[in-house]
């Protein structure tokens, strides 16, 4: 199984959706995007060390970097299905239109599954979690420890 | 995995949802509830049948009814994921709230995982189905070809 | 051009669809829906008798009462379009799934054109406007005078 | 301040805005509805009743039952404001019509202010918790504690 | 008629809305929106030429770019009706709000007609077919066959 | 109470919050941002005159700017809750965000109120009243007097 994102920086709402679909599978490729639509934050470089830092402690999850289409990237990796995770029906509405958009790319039926967001990450996204790190406010239990860590380390 | 609904009557969204589910597993068990918050407009009876018409060519796809809460059906069953297809932010909002409802219930972890039906079928539930039938207009290509000619039979 | 409802009973905001629609064509016919999923509050008779009451001014409309499919009734009259009234994201939704459906059944390529409801009218509909009126509350100027008028004297 | 509703039970979601609300003001009047465009599923004494064990903790808050339009109940009892609570976007559409239509119904400038749920209660409605208790699920925590007791004896 | 957009480029989904609008009137003018508040992908003399391949089969429609609001092109056209698609709840809410904008910008009451987007197209704009594009997906079937072509000469 | 917002520039939809937000406590603080994540149009003296030239008859009204997070002005400030104004569904997807996000940067139990916009209103933001402004329509009415005054003085 995939899952891919920025992790502009990696969220506890990331990992809870990490943890849980790697109940779901014998293997999880987690692979962060390098090339975005809008500019990151955070170099691929530290975006992925974070992710790292985040999963250390679960086996049977792989993590790695990836340019191109996310559709060409779960081909090469040769995965059934990709996972996406939901909040709100904003979220819904774009991963509509994406899994509609993919569905036609994968060709080879590769699956998109989507998990909904618990509802204590709920209100958590990576840009909303930035803006308030940057800002001086507290993320403490909205993003790992380690990454939060790692966030001071090199602001 | 498990597929649970009324299919009052099943739909060629739900039929699609059931293809595409049983690709991602070993066994996909569909169970029709029998009790409904609002009545139904076919006896339960009537509901399997014509779900077994349309999965008779699926070999890897058991059906039966249940009863009580969807919660205690998949503990009883053993599975690890109960899959659901999501249409429309109304299909989104009522599934957002079911599957933290059942997180709660479940304790053992077992997973909510959604699919996004088709944009063919997006337009298409049993309710809808059954008005234009009822009404006299023509569902063919909305269910499927068996279970048309079953509706036919016993209106 | 048609325009079909139930109209339990017309309110203002359907009778500035009525305008702005006749204003576009030379004739809106104006359907009332006899057989209703859910129980009508007022008799369909009454329903047309409050219809004719509201659109009186208006020289290029016509009104009826139908049985039956919409697009049963669009194909018997023979209409290029249909119009419907949007207002808010859950109006949406409903005629985004009733549009397709109708584009089925139609076949000969009678299309759905949707206006959106004023902003003055957003909040009004038949059933708020109904039960607002049977607790006892002032609903003047949500519906045409000669409507209101006819409400209290069925009372 | 008044907060009015069905409370048909009373659940910690209505909890948690009875709460809140009522450190914002002197003095919170919670309503019970007596008249219900649905039918309840228990009768309004026993909705009082579970309502007051669920805030008896609560020096500033009264309760009682009304009938009638709340927009008159709120002129009856002179408050300034109206407070709502706002779960998910189903609730916004419905809740933005209502307020609309109160300002109307009100004339002398109550307010209806809206608070959101905690993101812990977003998915509790009491005809979700109506239908797993009734269907023999654990609905502990979803409920305050007196009131879970209360519907266990007279079940 | 008038049906204006940026067009960047033009998929089969808006090149659907133009042969639908076009069946219900007599000249249907297609504007080009030189202006955009993002910057535009394609200038606007490729965004016409595009959209001029596509609709070379339409006997009655116009093509031309125009800069300024809409509202005053439309009054410069002398225009009854203006034309949009409605794909998603985003669109609509967005649309919602021009639609109210416009009708107080247009004052002689021309008018907003929408149309709902063939199912088969309700994933698909320009920025999405763009963005596969940019990374080497396969969009064919999206655009026109001539857009394609086009759009691969000037990579 | 406080409200906060860009106001780039202030619309007769904030105006109207304002006046009704004045209506329900002793004084309403009304904060104007400095640092915004997109870049304002007007630069923050002129945001905050247009405020105060539009607040000039309410007299329990302050007016300043501030920086850094909204929810530490409003620690700063001592005020008990804060005020939003909820237009449409996208609104309250975006503000259910914030509130939640804000709940844990308060801790000291600040409250997130919210009013619905007047149906006048519903489509008025102050980016679309700016880019129609640019293009060179007419915004009277959807602005103050006095601000529209000052936005052709310093064009």
């Amino acid at each position: 199984m995939l899952y891919a994102g920025s992790f502009d920086p990696i969220t506890n709402g990331h990992l809870d959706l990490i943890e849980r679909s790697a109940r779901l599978c014998d293997l999880l490729i987690v692979g962060v995007t390098e090339n975005l639509s809008k500019s990151a934050r955070y170099p691929v470089a530290d975006r992925l060390r974070m992710l790292r830092l985040a999963v250390a402690h679960l086996a049977n999850v792989e993590t790695e970097s990836f340019t191109g289409l996310l559709a060409d990237y779960a081909k090469r990796r040769n995965v059934e299905a990709v996972v996406r995770g939901l909040r709100a029906t904003m979220d819904f509405e774009y991963e509509l239109q994406m899994a509609h958009m993919n569905a036609r790319l994968y060709e080879n039926g590769i699956e998109t599954l989507f998990l909904m967001s618990s509802p204590a990450y709920s209100f958590v996204s990576s840009s909303l979690v930035s803006e308030v790190f940057t800002l001086g406010g507290d993320v403490e239990g909205l993003v790992p420890g380690p990454v939060l860590e790692y966030m001071k380390s090199i602001r």
